[in-house]
């Protein structure tokens, strides 16, 4: 659930949205498939993502530069799901992208969790 | 539920982090605490979060330099609020500290929805 990346700097990009009352299944399905597409782009790093009961998502995708986040941006099956995402699923949505600068991170020693990867 | 953004260049403050077991209605206090205080600060633009049933969550906030949220991730009353979220509200967490150099956003044009103030 939490993005394994290297030291900075990276790309990450910050996609902020508001499901709409549309869809349920085909959105789930769409999202896995992106996942994956995202995945064997080459600079990708990782993506961490988080939804509100209130439908509103944060998803973060990390990247080794802005041209590798741009690839998969212009992916052909990606405009597509894009596409769809403006039709369908979202009724709002904010894309940034952005150079990380400085990370940090805490791990609770009692817990063990010493790698970033979990599935 | 947007933050209502400027144009790039500005910071974003990326908090990505796992609940432990402990803690409830503290921990949301402190949450709305923190909010305040952080509107508070110079050169706040906005926050943005979302937490997961599974205890995900990504909260984001906007500043207008790396210095300004500075100040803010240096401020007494959050530093205690830091340590206690690493004594008892998360098992782990990571920070990341970014600029933004490009936005993009849609809204349904059905829904009205133009501006990014929410609450």
């Amino acid at each position: 659930m939490f993005a394994d990346t290297p030291e900075p700097p990276y790309t990450a990009v910050i996609f902020t949205s508001l499901r709409s009352d549309q869809g349920g299944e085909d959105y789930q399905q769409m999202a896995a498939v992106m996942e994956k597409l995202a995945s064997e782009h080459d600079g990708f790093l990782g993506v961490e993502s988080a939804r509100d009961d209130n439908g509103l998502g944060i998803t973060v995708s990390y990247w080794s530069s802005h041209a590798a986040a741009g690839v998969f941006r212009r992916n052909g099956q990606h405009l597509v799901a894009q596409r769809l995402g403006r039709e369908r699923w979202y009724s709002r949505y904010v894309l940034r992208i952005c150079r990380v600068d400085h990370a940090r991170e805490y791990a609770d020693p009692a817990d063990g969790l010493t790698d970033g990867s979990s599935g």
